[in-house]
Parts: C-alpha cells; sequence; structure tokens
C-alpha cells in the first residue's frame, strides 16, 4: 500500500472545539488513516490502507463539509469569560523537558506516570479546585471508573460516542484457559497481548470505563425525589480512546477529573451552572492563567452531528474553559461546564418539583490544566504560580 | 445441567490468606462452578456445568490438597503486630445499612460509587495514611491504571496471576464499526453490550488494567541508577478481577489504594520495609482498629502455589495487615507490606550500589480499611474514632 495525502481547504476561525473534532474524527474515517494534521486554511491527512485514493479523498471532504456546516450557526458567548489573564511570550513545548527530567513517563500510550514537582503540581491543583467546591458546599463523592455497559448504554452514550469508550473484560474462568494463557504470554518480550491460545475469552466484554466522571453519580439517583439542591465534587480517573489524536498530556486515554456534579429542580441548577462558571472564572484567574471561556459541544461522530452541535450551542449548554499554548498559538479545553437540562431525570426517573430532574457539572482534567500551567509560565517549579505551590 | 455439591474438610488453622485463596480458586476450576464457601473444618463448591460430577469432585479435592500442602511450612510471625487494639462485639454486617442509606452504590458488580458520610470517612482514610507517609518524607507521585501488557507480562504478573486481569480494548476505526455498534446497542435496556455487529473488533486488547498500584512506578525505573532512596506515595485505582469471590466493599473488582513504594539498595530497602511495618501498625493503633498483621503469600493460580508460597513466606516477603470482622468471627486484609527484594531491579535494570536495586511497597485498601472501620465500630459517623473524622 502507497502512502496517500489528501489536503482539504478549511474556512478560517473555526471554533476550536470544532476544529478538535474534525481532526481526532479523521482516525475514524477508515483503520488506515496515519495522521491527521491542521495549519490556517487547511487539513492535511495521511492515508495508507485498502480504500482507493478517491474514495478517502471523498470521505474527507464530507467530513468536513459536514463539520464546517454544522458551525454556521455559532452563537455570540453569553457568559463574559473572553481574555482571562494577560497573554504570555511563546515560550516552547514543555512536555520535552517534563520527560528528560523524568516527572512525566509514558507507561503505555496515552497513559502517564507523574512524578517530582509535577506530581505535587497535580496535587496542589486538585487542592485548589477541590476547596473552592468545598467551600460552596460541595459534599465529597468516591466516583469509580468502571462503569456498566448499561449505564452508557442509557446515557445514550454509545449512539454518539463509542469510538471514546475503553471496554474491559476478563478470561473465561478455566484452568486450561489460565494455562494457555500464561504459556503464551509468558516468554515474549515485547508489549503486546498473545491471546491466540484463548480466542473466545475476548468475545465479551463486561465493563465499560467511564468516559465522563459523572456519569456514575447521576445514575445513583435512580428513581429518587430530590428535595433539595445536591452539588458533589469527586476526583475520578477517566479513560477515551482517541486513536491517532492521542497527544502526551494534551491529550491522553487516561486522565484525572476533579469534578463538581449537581441536581435538582431547573431553577436551582440553572444557578448553580452560573455559579460553577463563575468558580472556573476565579480559579483561572487566580492562577493567573491566560485563558477564555467560550461556548462548545461535545464531539459527535457517526452521527448526525451537525443537528446535535446547533441543539448545544443553541442552548448553551458546554462551556469550555481554554487555556492558551503560547508555543504554538493554540488553546487547550482545560475543563468544561456541561448544563444536561433534563436528560439524566429522565434516563434516571429522577424527579424534582415534580419534574424530571435537572443537572449539571463541571470538571477539570487535572494534566490538561498543569500542562498549561507549564507551558504559560514554563518547567522551572520556582516559576509557577503562588497558589499552586 | 443439574446442580452438584461437593463438601470437601479442611484442616482447622489454615491461615486466613490461604482460606482466600483457596475459596476464590474454586471459581477458576471451571466457568460451571457457582459459589464456593467456607465453614469451620468445610468447603462447599457448587457446580453446574458440562463435567461430571467425579471430575468435579477431584478437581475440587486435588486443589485442596494442593493448598493445604502449602501451608506445612508456615513461619512463626517475627514481627511483633499480633492482636493489636481489643477486641469488638460481634455487631452486624454493616453493608446493607450503608447500601440502605445510599451512602455505598453498586454501579456494576463489584465496583461502587460511596457518598455521603461514608465518603467522608475514604476521604479521612486517605489523609491519614498519606500525611503519615509524607511526614515520613515520601513524595506524592500519580499513578495510572491503564498499563501496557507488557509490563505485566516482565513483571511476571501473567504466569501467576493472568486470572486476576482486567483487559482493554477499543473499537477498530472505521465509520461502518461505529455505525453498527451504535444500532446494536442503542435500543437495549439491560446491562449487557452486544458486539455481534462488531466480533473483530474485541480480537486485540492493547491495555490492562493495574492489579497493583506500585508497577508502573517501579517500570519508570528502568535502566537507573538510583544513587538515594527513594519513597514515593501515591493514590491509585486498582482493579482485579474475582469472578465468584466478589463481595460488597470486602472484595471489589476496583478499589482505591493509598500505596508507598520504596527503592534503592537491599540495606535501604530493608530498613525502610520496617519503617512501613511500623507506620502500618501504628496507623492502625491510632485508629483503634482490632487487627493482627501477620505473614502471608500472594493468591497464585494455575501456576506451582505451594514453592511460590514457601519462598514468600520462607523470606517473610509478605505482611499482611488483617482487621477483625467481629460479625462473622473472619478478618479482612485492609492492607499489606511486600519486599520484591531484587525483583524489580532484575526486571526493569534499575541499580543500586553496584547492585540491581531492591524495592517494597506498602498499600491500603481504602474501601476495605472503611468496612472494617464500619464492622468494629457500627455505621453511625458519631462512632467512627475521631481521627477519621
Amino acid at each position: 500500500m502507497t502512502e496517500v495525502v489528501v489536503t482539504v481547504s478549511v474556512p478560517p476561525d473555526l471554533p476550536a472545539d470544532l476544529l478538535e473534532t474534525m481532526t481526532g474524527g479523521m482516525y475514524w474515517l477508515d483503520e488506515g488513516v496515519t495522521s491527521a494534521s491542521l495549519a490556517p486554511g487547511r487539513l492535511t491527512v495521511s492515508y495508507c490502507g485498502r480504500l482507493p485514493e478517491e474514495r478517502i479523498r471523498e470521505l474527507v471532504t464530507a467530513e468536513v463539509g459536514r463539520l464546517v456546516g454544522s458551525a454556521a450557526d455559532q452563537p455570540a458567548p453569553w457568559f463574559d469569560g473572553s481574555s482571562l489573564g494577560t497573554a504570555r511570550s511563546p515560550g516552547s513545548d514543555p512536555l520535552p523537558l517534563l520527560t528528560d527530567r523524568g516527572w512525566a513517563v509514558e507507561e503505555a500510550p496515552g497513559t502517564w506516570l507523574l512524578s517530582g514537582p509535577l506530581a505535587r503540581l497535580h496535587e496542589a491543583a486538585d487542592r485548589l479546585i477541590c476547596d473552592r467546591l468545598l467551600s460552596h458546599g460541595a459534599e465529597p463523592v468516591s466516583l469509580p471508573s468502571l462503569l456498566s455497559p448499561g449505564n452508557l448504554r442509557r446515557s445514550g452514550y454509545f449512539e454518539s460516542n463509542a469510538a471514546a469508550v475503553n471496554y474491559v473484560f476478563h478470561l473465561r474462568e478455566g484452568r486450561d484457559t489460565l494455562a494457555g494463557f500464561g504459556r503464551a504470554n509468558a516468554g515474549r518480550q515485547d508489549d503486546a497481548l498473545a491471546l491466540e491460545s484463548v480466542p473466545s475469552t475476548a468475545a465479551q466484554p463486561d465493563a465499560v470505563l467511564s468516559p465522563a466522571a459523572c456519569l456514575p453519580y447521576l445514575r445513583s439517583l435512580r428513581g429518587r425525589i430530590l428535595d433539595r439542591l445536591s452539588m458533589v465534587t469527586g476526583r475520578a480517573r477517566v479513560f477515551r480512546y482517541e486513536s491517532g489524536a492521542t497527544a502526551g498530556l494534551r491529550r491522553s486515554r487516561e486522565f484525572t477529573v476533579r469534578e463538581a456534579i449537581v441536581a435538582g429542580n431547573s431553577e436551582q441548577v440553572q444557578e448553580r451552572r452560573l455559579l460553577l462558571l463563575s468558580v472556573a472564572r476565579s480559579l483561572v484567574s487566580d492562577v493567573g492563567l491566560a485563558c477564555r471561556i467560550v461556548p462548545a459541544a461535545d464531539p459527535f461522530f457517526a452521527t448526525d452531528l451537525a443537528s446535535l452541535r446547533r441543539y448545544q450551542l443553541a442552548f448553551g449548554l458546554k462551556h469550555e474553559i481554554r487555556a492558551d499554548l503560547p508555543f504554538d498559538g493554540s488553546s487547550l479545553a482545560i475543563g468544561s461546564v456541561n448544563l444536561h437540562r433534563d436528560h439524566f431525570g429522565l434516563t434516571w426517573q429522577a424527579e424534582a418539583a415534580g419534574e424530571p430532574a435537572w443537572s449539571c457539572c463541571m470538571g477539570f482534567g487535572l494534566e490538561r490544566f498543569i500542562f498549561a500551567v507549564c507551558a504559560q509560565f514554563g518547567a522551572e517549579p520556582s516559576d509557577w504560580p503562588a497558589v499552586l505551590r
């Protein structure tokens, strides 16, 4: 197979979340897509697979068209979170320094061990956000990472985002299976798994890894009547498979989220959503991070993206806290505030004030948060904001 | 298929870790084993599968014999951790109360959401252990849960414990796969996954979930020369598939570990291992938990258990902190201290003082820890130890 390179022009000024959805989505057109990268005004996709060149060009063009169409009616931001903090000098990508010093070690593609000053920064960022949430009355919860597939199904996640899900299975019970698996995998020296001896064992995953920290808490409200507003906070390990878009601490397969989840009646939840947006604003402003808080939509692959995106934007359902990455002029979503309206109240038959309960959440991705700190303040701990020491 | 019940007599006074290995191991004799339970002097196994009654009886008897044989040379404890705290009145199993109050909600078999006072107890237990470790100079690390299969292979985990591992895969890239999967799973109402439309997609897991918190840190020492002792601490989500032995907060598939990991030369590590044992003793004594600290061995299925167990016991490699569960007279391992000797130094070519580096670790399972607190002090927060409030 020879490599094919497809370049498609892209309108300037598309919103950042849409550009990320566009780049990430390319890897899901076909297994043969090896890279997708954006430069101002154009998207370049490399392909090495079974499809003829015209077909892959057609797929890329159609996908870009679909996504550009969904950007047509981007609303003006109604929450004033534009251009927080002061712009910084370019600097350089901090990741090579962090890995050279051994502060960030990639255990497997997209999963990182942090140590030294970077681990302390990670703890400090969590502590800062957590303390702020506790001061607003949030109660702690311990959030699991292993979920029932039925949770994702009923939440509607498989329809829009099955690509991002990590599926979990175990070996089938039986001494022969175990012995065969042990023998096949004992001698090898690489990072792959030999399953030839136990082919049927992988047929049925019985669990999934949580792609969003709030899901198990929202399910736990099943059938309940909420007579008062609840706000909880927890730290969760969250997992999203990103295919070729996986990239260092900016976009990893496993990451840590400091999450706040609110449930109650529609008025209470809408009020709290505004509070969470203010908390997000004051947090990044206390840290001194150059950020914008902007309307956004979730990435929807293989579904009617345009209409879902319009729906999320029209109702102002999602806001991203996007930190500047001065070294390449891009921005990184370090957190988001999401209004679910009555989606989960309907899913899990939870009620408040005689109606389906409303909910919203805020999550900060701690690895992205500290990567943005290093990108803006440098990789020297003495240069990091005092509030994070 | 009709149910077969096999009862085998078991010598009295077998060590608790061995009894757990025995019960858990029964589920791996064959997929048809539906339950395995111990009463004083006998083990009862129920079976509903394809094997004839004589064959399953033979398998159970052989397995029990193998395990009993491995107990023959249990050494006398050399670390004085016997009978800490005072025995308590029986009380009752706290789990039904905790679930009735909504403080513990099972999201999927073996994975739990904690909220309310139980989540605060979970935080407090972590904080108590973490602060103690920090006061002894431990440095924080952030430990991932998603590991490379190669890590487990080279650590020797697949040879002895592949049964406990959770394997992770993602859908293969391609719009047809995604669309098919979305359609097959959108309409259903149960907790299972439909993979018929994408049968080949599950063939190749590319990651595993960490069955022991220390593994990614130890791998990160690869090729290094350790010129001083290192001691780190992190909180990790850890995953072990336990088949039919999965049981509430006592034995869950996903759990939280507060871990300390030490690496250095053999003298330094042996000294620190003693320190960790003392820290463990003072922690449970400050909480007032009735416990014993006893020599133990890891569960080894489908391998030469007797010799591995003898090896671990002879070198005093593993100690368990076992809390009394007064309601049923049993005990629960809430933590362990493990001396790895030069196993990981050899595996990852890490050196100290010109020799393969030594390492050891201590881990407390936080859900087991708080379950033991509730079992001994009751489910009322006002009765919990002051040090955990």
